[in-house]
This record gives C-alpha cells, structure tokens and sequence, in this order.
C-alpha cells in the first residue's frame, strides 16, 4: 500500500451574502441571507457537494466596530444567525462537511466553551472544530459589562490558560467510560471519570464536563491569529491555521514561520494545516471573470468603503479626504495583525483611501484572485506546492452564485491534477484533514 | 366567528433515556440517548406528530451535584448533549414543534443570551423560547471560576436585570429596519436600529443585538422557579411556567396564586400559560399500566435513589440509615423549593429515605400518575378545567417508549373530548400558545 498523495484541504467561508462588501447587492447573491436559514442550508449542500472539508464561521460579538450608523446604513454585515447556532443546526442536515466555528476566549467562559463545541462534535458525528480567538474589536466591552477591552499580551495569556482547561475537559470522561449495563445497572464506571480540577491564573474549573469524550476524541482545534502571540500559540496547540495573506511571498514567510516553531512544542509539521484565505472570483474564461469582479466593484459605495477601513483598522476616518492619504495607526490603537498589514501595504503602494478601501473591499487583507478555473487552480496549485499553503479557505464574493462558480468550475480541475479528493476520505472533519484522533490525557 | 375553545397545551419534557431514575434500564428506552443525535430526531418527531406544543430541556452546568462519584456510577443523567445545541440541530429537521431551552442568568451574559435564543428564532421560523433560570446547583459556581455560588436573593435581582436586558437587546432592529435596497444599496434604515445602552446595577450592555429582530418578535420567555422570587419574576415577565407541584391541590394554589399577581404588573391571566410536570406511566388498561410502573420501580438500585435524594436536597446521605427518616435541611442549606417540598412530603407522611426515593423516583416531585388513556384524559381535563393547569409538560418515564404510547393512546382520546388541537394552529409557538406577538417597545 502506498501512502496518499498530499492534497489541498478546502473550507468555505460562510458570510451571509458574499465577502465583496457590495456582495448583497448582485443578483447572484441573497440579499436577506442574515435572516434566512434556507440559505445556509443551500450554501451547505453545495459545499458538501463540492467535498469541502469544512464551513468555516468568524464571529463578531458586536453589531459593529463603526463610530456613525449613517455610514453604516450601506453595510450588510451588521446583523445574523449567530453563528454557532447556525452550524448546529446545519449539522442535523449535512452529513459529511466539518462545522468550523469562532469562540472568544476573553468573553465566555471555558466550561460552556468545551460543552457547546464536544456537543457540536456528537449532533454532527464527528464534524465540530472551534475556531479560538481573543476579539480583536474592542467595542465588544460594551456589550459585555467590562469597562475596557484587555490588550492583547492579557488576552493571549487568558487564551492559552482557556484552551488548556477547554482540552483538559474534553478528555473528562474515557472513550469507554459509559458501560451502560442494564444488568448490574451500572451506567458508568467511575475510574474513568476524570475531574479537572483546574487552578490556574484565570481560571478555576472542577469538571467534570457534563457531555460525553466527543466522536473526533476533541473538537479540531482552529486559529487565525497572525501576530507574534497568536503564532506562538498556534504552533503550540492548533491544527488548523486560518490566515490572511496578500501574496503567495508573505503566505511562504507565514508558512515557514509557523510550521518552524512547531518543533520547539514537540509538534509534527503535518499535524497543523495552514490554509489561507482565497476570495476568488471565477468566470468561465478570464474575460467573464474580470467583468464579474468590476460589475462588483462598480457597486461599492464610498460611505461602505470608509466603514470598511474603520472597521479594519480602527482609524475614525470622519472627515478625510478620501483621495487623500491614509493616517498613520497610532501605535498604542493598533487592533489587530491585520490593521498593521493594511496600513502597510497603503504606505508601500502609495494608496489614496479611495485606492485601498477599492483594492481590500472583497479580500480584506487576503489574496484576491480573479480568472478561469486553470488560472485559479494554477495558484492554489503553486499556493501549494511551493510551502505556502495546506489548503485554502474559500471566500465567493457573492452567496450562492460565487461557491456554486467554484464547485462547479473550479473543483472538477483541482480533481482532474490530482490535487484535491474526489470522494470524501472518511467520516469526521479529522478524517477528511488527514489528522490523527488525539488520545485522552489518562490514557495508558 | 366564534371564539376558539380554550385547549390543553403540550410540552415534551427532554430526557435522554426518560425520566425515571432507572428508565435507562428499560428495554424501551434508549440507554446510550446521551451520545445519540438521532434518538433525539426520533423524539422530535414523535412529539410533533403528537402536535405538541413545544419540545423544553432543563439544564445544568454540572456533571452532577452529588458527592461521591461510586454513588453516582449507577445515574445515565451524568453527561449528554449540551442541550441548546440539540434544540438548534433539532430546528432544521422539525417544522412546527416548540424549541425551549434553558439559559442560566448566573453563569451566562445577557448578550450572548439574547443573541442565541433570537438566532434560534430564527432557524427554527419562530419556534423559539428561553426558560430562564437562576441555577439552583451550587456546585455549578467550581465550573465557572466562581468562589461561591451566590445566594438566592442576589440570583433573582440579577435575572430581573438580566431578562430587562436580553428582552432589550432582542428590540434592537425594528421589525422593518432591513430594506436591503439592491438599487440604492441603502441595506437598513439607522433611524431603525436602537442601541439598548443599558447602565446598571449588574450589567452595561450597549447593543445593538447583531441579530435581526426575530419571527416571533421575542422568543417566548419561559419560567419554572417557584420560591417566593420565582412566583413575582414569572407574574412580572413569564409567557409560560413550568412547575412542580405533586398534587391538584398545591397545582390550584401555585396557580391561582401566580395569575393573580399577575394583575399588579399590568398583565392579562392569559398571557401566562401554567403547565405543570406530568409524569405519566400510560398503559392500553389501568393493569398494564401498573405493571409498567411496577417494572420500573423494581429496576431502582438503593445507590440511585440516595444519590437522587442527595441531588434534590442538597444534604450528604452518606452513613444514613435508608430505612430511617430524612434529617433536616438546615435553613442556610436550602437549595431549591423543590428541596423544600421533599422535605415536607417525607416529614407529612412519615417516610423513611428508602420509601421517599421510591416516591420520588419518577416525578421528582412533580405529578406522578399511571393509568389507562381514559384516567390520564380524566386526570388532565380535571387539572385543566379546575384551575390548575393551562398544559402540561409531559414527562416520559422511558424514552422514546413512553411518549410514542402518549401520543398514541392519550392524544386521541383528548382530542375526543375537544380538549386538545387536532392541527397545528399556526407555524411559531406563540401561534400554538395562543399568545400575542409583542410589539417593539419603539414602536408607535
């Protein structure tokens, strides 16, 4: 027997409408999709139909990061399903497909953290992951009693304390802890019932976790920080990389960066899989693509493209010239990896407002490709080949019609190179990433 | 037109494998209910072709409340799917069944409350409800950080604050706040969207809700605490309570007294519905049905009923005689109500701790009846049509056999006497309740 050829991993990131920001007003799209749970039971099949090896959901714990609602109004990305919700319910209508979802270590708690994504993990037989962040926004204080955000360094230590206790949980009881003898009448055997008894700096947590050791053994462990602690931490604990890289040079730094520090932790490089994110426009022919990807620019208003850049990088832009020059972060406001990144980007290329909030309006911070399904299988296949990527997390800029582009044309290509299944490998979301079911803490 | 009857509502009280002690146990049962998504399914759909009104899981944050693991090994009711995730997964496979799930004001945000239950809403087209609950289980305090589990006066002032503020945050958007105007790209109108800015005592909640105003406009706010605090909160701000009360007597009393509370705060006897637990033991004769119960009580192991009596009154029986009576419940012990009423039964009626689980095993101080279609039928008209009872939630002593013989043997024999539906009314609970859909408190 020979070992299976490496192929690229595929997550579907879910946005209501599209990852274009003026995604909700094409006709490919559906515009009241934040309210529309038929929807995301379509977008689900389609992915599943195109043997993705997830949906992938961020999350957001405010309505928005923007300072005016007037310039507010023109964006679609206000108010949705929450997404946890949506990928439970999406789990008793797919069968195949992971069910990736975002959780905010500095706003919930580690015990409802471990039960809600283990529990997700049996209703789905198998398909959960969490996607673990610290909240970059800093409005989420307001919606939650705290008087400040905490900076990052704090953020992060919570963090790493939070995934230990979350881990240590769902290792609570063995796999074969529930005997469920109706002869004796012994339900469980208590020496395989295992209490945390966490005592750490920020936490204190008994245990044990009220749900049974889940089908995948834990939930896949999922990040998308791109900074120096979020790095550190997802060498150490996460097998799964979301990250957004402009170009194939700085995903290579990322990758190589990442995957060198895994080592230090004792970790095998294949038992993380970096997978960037791809907003990809597709068109039978480049032709068709570059006036799918211009109709979509065409439809930006200015007052969406400065909410955007408030939002990313946390700049009040009231007031500037939007053909001028974008201001300079102060060193003490910078709200994420990705704030620093844009504003980076529009000092080396020498962008007016206009100019950047035009060239990240889909993207935002992540590759932007637009062309025919050899174009686009031509860069994942070099994203790929040359130590860039494992795998791609897919953003259409318009919901359905950009996802049903991309399975339609783009994953029939990726099949016919060799590169990418053509049936699903297994039954979990370990099974299709090709990463081992983790023992138990107790185990022998 | 005529007036509609007033008619019996339904609930179907989840409980992995029934809610007899030793249902688990019972060849019609489910024993490994705990890890199996699809005998939820199955009792999702049973119940809904039973036309229930709404499916209702309780909660707790802990694996148990109990003291000594070994006393423990012979409970199924350890570990199971966290049940806000079930009632999710279960919404995208049921279309008309009620989905209320239990929501702990101690242990979780108001925000991230508000924000599921809306979300649940939305899945399930209106079917969703939030019972709220204070946590009676001091023990929950060691999963979540906290030295101490607070005492009952500071839960309640804090759920008061809490519910003003997830019934706020769920006001955020108007109902028609989303234009969605492809030609403009005008997506909501900002005059339509309100920021709660709650400042209180517990909580600073700035909103908005980053979820849309839900079908129903609120999700049905449901109740079951009975102390002195539960009774005014339930008058003040419950659309349905569930309660214990193990006799038609203490039924007549908890209700007459709740409804005409209801008074003081404005508010019409009908907009609160009361449906006590019924556990119900149905047989084709009164004979069967009393070997059913019989059969089941036989599967009871002295260690369970301890470890139920230790769970329900807080007190360590450890050393004990069982055949001796119960001690007292210190008064700075009193964990529950419920405690409370044990208690009382075992003192009034002489039991010993072995005759009290007995008792209990089943009803867990709700209603405990067994019986013929005919009698069950009886026993509901009379607490229905005597003040006692708006509904019923129906306990099954095992599952799913119990409430397949429920739907099947006393569901018509109700609808014989015009006494329950015969179709769904309508497509969200508030239709099967009969209750309003509340109208913004912006709205004109």
């Amino acid at each position: 027997m020979t070992a299976a050829p490496r192929q690229i991993k595929l997550g579907m990131f879910l946005r209501p409408a599209g990852h274009h920001l003026a995604g909700w007003r094409h006709p490919e799209s559906q515009a009241d999709a934040g309210v529309n749970f038929p929807h995301f039971i379509e977008l689900a099949r389609i992915a599943e139909r195109g043997l993705f090896d997830m949906l992938f959901s961020a999350d957001s714990a405010t309505a928005t990061a923007v300072f005016d609602p007037d310039g507010l109004r023109r964006m679609s990305y206000v108010a949705w399903i929450e997404p946890f919700t949506l990928l439970a319910a999406l789990a008793a209508v797919t069968t195949r497909v992971g069910l990736v979802c975002t959780a905010s270590t500095t706003y919930e708690e580690p015990f409802s953290v471990a039960r809600k994504f283990a529990s997700l993990d049996h209703v789905s037989n198998g398909r959960g992951g969490w996607n673990l962040v610290t909240t970059g926004n800093h409005t989420a204080a307001m919606n939650f009693s705290r008087g400040e955000h905490p900076p990052k360094e704090a953020r992060y230590k919570r963090a790493r304390e939070f995934a230990e206790v979350v881990v240590g949980l769902w290792d609570s009881w063995d796999d074969d802890a529930f005997l469920r003898d109706r002869d004796s009448g012994i339900f469980f055997d208590p020496e395989k019932m295992h209490e945390l008894a966490h005592v750490g700096e920020h936490f204190q947590v008994r245990g044990p976790l009220n749900v049974a050791r889940s089908p995948q053994g834990r939930p896949v462990l999922v990040q998308a920080g791109a900074s120096e602690e979020g790095r550190e931490l997802a060498a150490e604990t996460a097998e799964v990389v979301f990250t957004a890289t402009p170009t194939i040079e700085e995903a290579r730094a990322f990758y190589a960066d990442v995957k060198g520090r895994m080592a230090r932790f004792g970790r095998d490089r294949d038992a993380l899989k970096i997978m960037p994110g791809f907003f990809v426009t597709v068109g039978r022919n480049a032709a068709e693509a570059f006036e799918k990807r211009e109709r979509l620019q065409m439809l930006i208003h200015p007052e969406v493209g400065l909410a955007l850049l408030e939002q990313r990088t946390g700049l009040d832009l009231r007031g500037h010239d939007v053909d001028g020059p974008l201001p300079e972060i102060p060193p003490d406001k910078v709200i994420s990896s990705r704030a620093t990144l844009m504003s980076d980007m529009a000092k080396r290329e020498r962008l007016s407002i206009r100019q950047l909030y035009t060239q990240i309006a889909g993207g935002r911070g992540h590759f932007d490709i637009h062309g025919s399904p050899t174009d686009i299988a031509d860069a994942m296949q070099e994203w790929f080949e040359t130590g860039a990527a494992d795998g791609f997390n897919i953003m259409p800029p318009v919901l359905p019609g950009g996802l049903t582009d991309f399975v339609d044309l783009v994953v029939p290509e990726l099949q016919r190179r060799g590169l990418y299944r053509t049936l699903y490998e297994g039954t979990t979301l370990r099974d299709h990433l090709g990463l081992a079911r983790p023992k138990s803490r107790y185990a022998q």
